[in-house]
């Protein structure tokens, strides 16, 4: 029997919505939305699509018509009863209430703002203008609609059979990944990958995945939606557009110096606990651990997310050993690039000598690498990141130059006061 | 949405049956079936199941009472009005009306009949006495219920995630097959996979992944009712039975001597075409060919079951020319233990030189080897077959005495009869 009324309800859809739920986001930004919310509600930034992998032509795969359709949708989107009801109600890190009951009332009220959107040289210039406390909620939806609706495009002239077993190869894969994770001692893994998912459904299913197959050795999932859906913890962290904004915003060199561990004393007000996770690279690692007051060296942990995994582990538990911690009682968070090997180089490596945590993030979510002939669906580099704020540029340095960011010449001016020196470029996969 | 009707009927069955029509079944026993209509109504056979895998205990496996309810649940099937419109009105290999108004008609009352159901040595002894018109009827059906089952048995204890993997596995499996199997120039391949499958959706999947990656290349399925509803040829030729049956019911040894040729003259007057396809090996290929009157040579093609296909093939070849037939005009059809090297065999070896088609079966429909801890849903070689006709017992030689049925002394009758010296015998792993 078919249910006619949901076939026809499914038909009068005019498109095949991707982001359907405010929530479809990653946890970090409403934590990041909250701080923003209490301090720096005036500020006006410029958010912009980066796609680094630019031997994949999005502009040529992705119609422009279809991505403003998506992109128009999310702007209809709002909070529902039961999202607000979920985030006043939940616990997060063990914490009830983690969001005021003013940010809450903003997030109900909150749509998303208007975008603009270009094409240049076969890449899509997606730019989102206005208060930071807007445009900072697109990132996520941004980069899951284009991943998704090039993920679309490629998919579209498959047949039914060659669609299955596409799905079939994928799901072995990850599940052969989860079955290798299985066998690692005193495992936590969370999965990260919202923005760069080959598409919402597969996400979701990896996370089903992760949850039968890693028990608790599963943390949870940085994608709210799908964390309020499956019942398991929404996790996240803290991006390099915070240190970005509030380095644009200085007006000193002196000022620029601090801004980094401005935004950790902010951030320590609103959070705590497994929150304080400081994320250090963003001008540099080595510098930024040099000169953290000491107060830093007592937060939870740290995230390594451009370094080498093992050199930038080795480097937290030097200076945490140097700032007398102890770092067995310290949590590294590694997110970048991961898949099974690295996790498993890097538990080899670590294991026993401090707490540590994986987010997994795009080999999760979108490893259909060598699924689609040409690479097609391959995942690709691609961010949203702010370029200005107040009207200033942004800068991104980052431990791997290739991650870099910002106008020639204040990188250069960010390079000389944050002393980073020779860097060694990595190819960023994704 | 969910259709609240449609799930409330799909939890008031009391099981979930395996077989659900009367045309689930091979397409050959409803043509042996007119035949055995036309001229041996009154003849009386027991038919039983045999598992040659005595490894796996089916008894310890598959509950009596769960296997009961399904062989009953067969018992209550007729043919539906859809049915029998569909073999009336179909054409099969290019002739309307295959099957008489006559045959239609006792179709259309047929039950199935009585079984007898016991425990032997960890095994099930499964035997149907009665007419052979209705005994040879549970063949199929039986054999696909304690397939399905034993799969049921191991796939219970599986969790979710686990089962849509070891799916996706298979799947993947079988499409890598196809991909395969595309390669190969002017190829001619047909499901024959009913009996061994893993399970009905199973088969039924398989079959449409042939169509979508196959093709022209692929001829049909001997499953009727999978044929009916993918809309594809029903296929099938004749089988060991006939003959079996023939010989049990001679009187003298000169009339057993005759019995394999008595079987063909019948049938002959029942079907043309490409239905007249010699199945040679029942007491030995050799010596059915060299006896054979020149009118068996005339026959469209030849079956090879249980010989090595190529030194089969080579002797069919071989049979044509000495008796001044062209072996291009004719049709060799394999049948026995196919999977790709061995078809790629084939083809390597005898394209260009005949006409061959590939009845692809066990290791199509039930490839799910190494899937599951302790080989437990690789297939099994289980039969069913007749055991007696008319009180006297059944005989069957084969080219491959790993595959022999029948009391010793009249195997040793039999092999004197048709004289059958030194066989090879070569495991049968479906």
């Amino acid at each position: 029997m078919v249910d006619i009324a949901t076939r026809v309800y499914n038909h009068t859809w005019k498109i095949d919505p991707i982001v359907r739920s405010v929530l479809d986001t990653d946890f970090y930004k409403l934590l990041m939305a909250q701080t923003i919310f209490r301090r720096h509600r005036d500020v006006q930034v410029t958010f912009g699509i980066h796609n680094r992998t630019t031997r994949i032509r999005l502009a040529d795969i992705i119609d422009a018509g279809e991505l403003r359709e998506q992109l128009d949708h999310v702007r209809s989107l709002s909070l529902t009863r039961g999202e607000s009801t979920w985030l006043r109600g939940n616990t997060f890190y063990g914490k009830r209430q983690m969001f005021s009951p003013e940010f809450m009332d903003w997030l109900e009220t909150f749509r998303f703002p208007e975008y603009l959107l270009e094409k240049e040289d076969g890449q899509y210039v997606l730019t989102f203008h206005g208060p930071w406390i807007e445009t900072t909620m697109w990132e996520i939806p941004a980069l899951a609609i284009l991943n998704e609706l090039r993920s679309r495009g490629v998919l579209k002239g498959m047949a039914k059979f060659e669609l299955q077993v596409l799905y079939a190869r994928a799901m072995t894969r990850v599940w052969e990944k989860i079955q290798r994770l299985k066998q690692l001692p005193d495992l936590s893994i969370s999965d990260f990958g919202t923005r760069r998912r080959h598409g919402f459904l597969w996400q979701d299913w990896c996370v089903q995945a992760m949850i039968e197959g890693l028990g608790s050795s599963f943390l949870g999932t940085s994608n709210c939606l799908i964390a309020m859906r499956r019942e398991v913890e929404a996790v996240g962290t803290n991006a390099h557009e915070l240190p970005m904004v509030y380095a644009a915003l200085t007006d000193s060199d002196e000022e620029l110096a601090k801004a980094p561990y401005h935004v950790l004393a902010d951030w320590q007000q609103d959070y705590e606990g497994n929150l304080r996770i400081i994320l250090p690279d963003t001008y540099g690692t080595t510098n930024f651990l040099q000169n953290a007051p000491d107060w830093v060296a007592s937060w939870t942990g740290i995230r390594i997310d451009s370094k080498d995994p093992v050199e930038g582990g080795e480097e937290a538990i030097a200076w945490w050993n140097q700032r007398g911690q102890n770092p067995k009682d310290k949590l590294a968070i590694f997110s970048d690039g991961l898949d099974v090997e690295v996790i498993e180089r890097i538990h080899r490596h670590f294991r026993g000598r401090m707490r540590i945590g994986y987010g997994w993030g795009t080999l999760l979510t979108n490893d259909f690498r060598g699924l689609a002939p040409e690479q097609a669906l391959d995942p690709i580099s691609i961010v949203c990141k702010v370029i200005s704020a107040n009207g200033r540029p942004t800068v991104k340095l980052s431990d791997n130059p290739t991650k870099a960011m910002g106008p020639k010449d204040e990188i250069e001016r960010y390079k000389r006061i944050f002393h980073v020196g020779a860097q060694t470029a990595k190819p960023v996969l994704v």
